[in-house]
């Protein structure tokens, strides 16, 4: 893909996480993923998404900065949210967190194949201090 | 700068790091920067690198994964060296630790302007245990 049509997926991509149609999550991702290098499947993927929503009713994914090329996207996202519980196994309980993501994606067959991220926990341990 | 030509720029500035040549920094950083939200000078970032070259003597930045447009680049970077004794508040202490950086970069001018960074803290105290 060009990399103006790649920004383009990835914003569908991230509008269908924000929209809850995890569903849909086989339009954007391969049936085998690579995630933090470790093999999982699609379904482990869409499992991994709905237990964040669960943990984090209100995560919403916010798209700061955006780097694409024709087949590798960089992306830093912010959260700013309330995890219920344990989130990461940081003991949240509610209280409203704020921190960033920054998440490399590699695409196979125009859709993502290899996802590499790294959470600021720091940020999240910091503000329950 | 065209996409190529901030990668070319990019592959430099990590050269000139990885060759210790830190007075030629000026050449690839503004003379005010933001690193991680926080207003800096291009003195204060030299200071900072030559901290962390002074902590870890093998410091070398090997780019994993690169994304650039004109004006933002991401990268992954994948370190494998020695801190010789505290890292980031991590009694490392002359153990070899593996650990990769996701950082985004904005240019102003052709040059770095604002650094977002994130270092994988998780991956060396899992690995000093």
């Amino acid at each position: 893909m060009h990399s103006s049509k790649t920004r383009e997926f990835y914003e569908k991509y991230i509008a269908c996480l924000n929209s809850r149609k995890l569903e849909n999550l086989g339009l954007y991702v391969n049936e085998v993923l690579t995630y933090n290098k470790k093999s999982i499947s699609l379904k482990d993927y869409q499992a991994l998404l709905e237990q964040n929503i669960k943990d984090i009713p209100d995560l919403y994914f916010q798209v700061d900065l955006l780097v694409a090329d024709d087949d590798t996207i960089a992306s830093r996202l912010n959260f700013n949210c309330t995890p219920e519980g344990e989130f990461m196994g940081i003991l949240v309980n509610g209280r409203k967190v704020t921190f960033s993501e920054h998440v490399f994606y590699k695409l196979v067959n125009n859709k993502i194949s290899e996802v590499w991220s790294l959470i600021d926990k720091e940020a999240i341990r910091d503000q329950i201090k």
